[in-house]
């Protein structure tokens, strides 16, 4: 059984934009990705049907399985429940994240976005294992996203007691500028999966935490 | 608790192509429809978000409760398990119906769609309590449907001892050749939701039914 509190969230890689073709090489990046170092791994995909996303998060969970790393799936408790992932992320506008504790149970991880105090303290309450905070930078990923300043991540930070991850526009160049607020990770989607090394990027988001963790 | 070796799925109303505005609307319309004596309702919405999908489906289920009718999602076995619904409705695209079965527990209603012999003895297999067999007419409401034929229908009927209920463009004119071969029940979306009004559309798909079944 996953042991929520032992959780290692510094390189959370997001998966996105997966337009349902180019299954292997969107695998093959995963991997890469894994190898190179990425500590958690989250499926994040709007567009496919159900049964396409389903086994697509099946193939996805055999990769984490095998690299040993958590594999949480985005909004969809239905997917996250039918392939036993470690885990499910719920944005603002996906389900209340108390209902979906209750139903999944208190030993999945359970992550909900936010993007203010009020949130966060929100999310707190209704059984969050821990929060996604940005953006904290624009990102062509979302580009509805809303960009909160540095100020208010700590505000956040300081409002909870749950491990944070940063998310928005990441990259190798900024990251270290987040990862001195002292958050538990950056959640990266295409500085990794969009880089043509995946393996070297995310080995490179590791010994950047790593080196500034102990400083 | 749901009996399900009780349901009437003779006048079956799909409720779809619901664009997020117009909720009073949308609603009102439904009501009328229980009013004029649908037997039950699946809501069937593919572009909602997730929070707003769950905020809708409360509301429907407060209606149907009221007018003891079951309720079934269409798809997201999130959303029935999160509002409790009386069941789930998945297509050949959705969650395979022997994960679905699992998750949602015996005592849930669980259907499945069948447009072949193949598919409907599967879906038997994998748990389902009823089909939903069809295109039995072309349709707008769904492009990309299969038309089957009568010929077909009935073959699917004999292949499965389960109620099958037949779908796809049928209306006031047409349902009579469909309600003939002995279905369980007739599904309609726009013959009812599309009427100017719903519940004497309803109420004429009922006495319809009556009329042929005791014949």
């Amino acid at each position: 059984m996953l042991d929520k509190h032992a959780i290692d969230y510094s390189v959370y890689l997001v998966t996105e934009k997966y337009d349902g073709r180019h299954e292997e090489l969107f695998l093959k990046k995963i991997e890469q990705a894994l190898k190179g170092g990425v500590t958690l791994v989250q499926l994040r995909e709007k567009a496919l049907e159900t049964r396409a996303l389903y086994t697509l998060a099946k193939r996805v969970k055999t990769l984490t399985t095998r690299y040993n790393v958590p594999f949480i799936i985005n909004d969809r408790l239905d997917l996250a429940l039918a392939i036993e992932a470690d885990g499910l992320h719920l944005g603002q506008k996906d389900l209340p994240a108390s209902v979906a504790r209750r139903l999944l149970g208190e030993d999945k991880l359970l992550g909900v976005s936010a993007e203010t105090v009020e949130q966060a303290k929100r999310a707190e309450c209704d059984g969050a294992d821990y929060l996604g905070v940005g953006s904290v930078f624009p990102t062509k990923t979302k580009d509805d996203a809303t960009i909160i300043s540095i100020d208010a991540l700590r505000k956040i930070k300081a409002a909870v007691s749950l491990p944070i991850v940063a998310i928005g526009g990441i990259t190798l160049q900024n990251a270290g500028l987040i990862i001195k607020e002292k958050v538990a990770g950056v959640a990266v989607v295409s500085a990794i999966l969009g880089a043509n090394q995946p393996e070297q990027a995310a080995a490179a988001f590791r010994k950047l935490y790593k080196t500034i963790e102990v400083n």
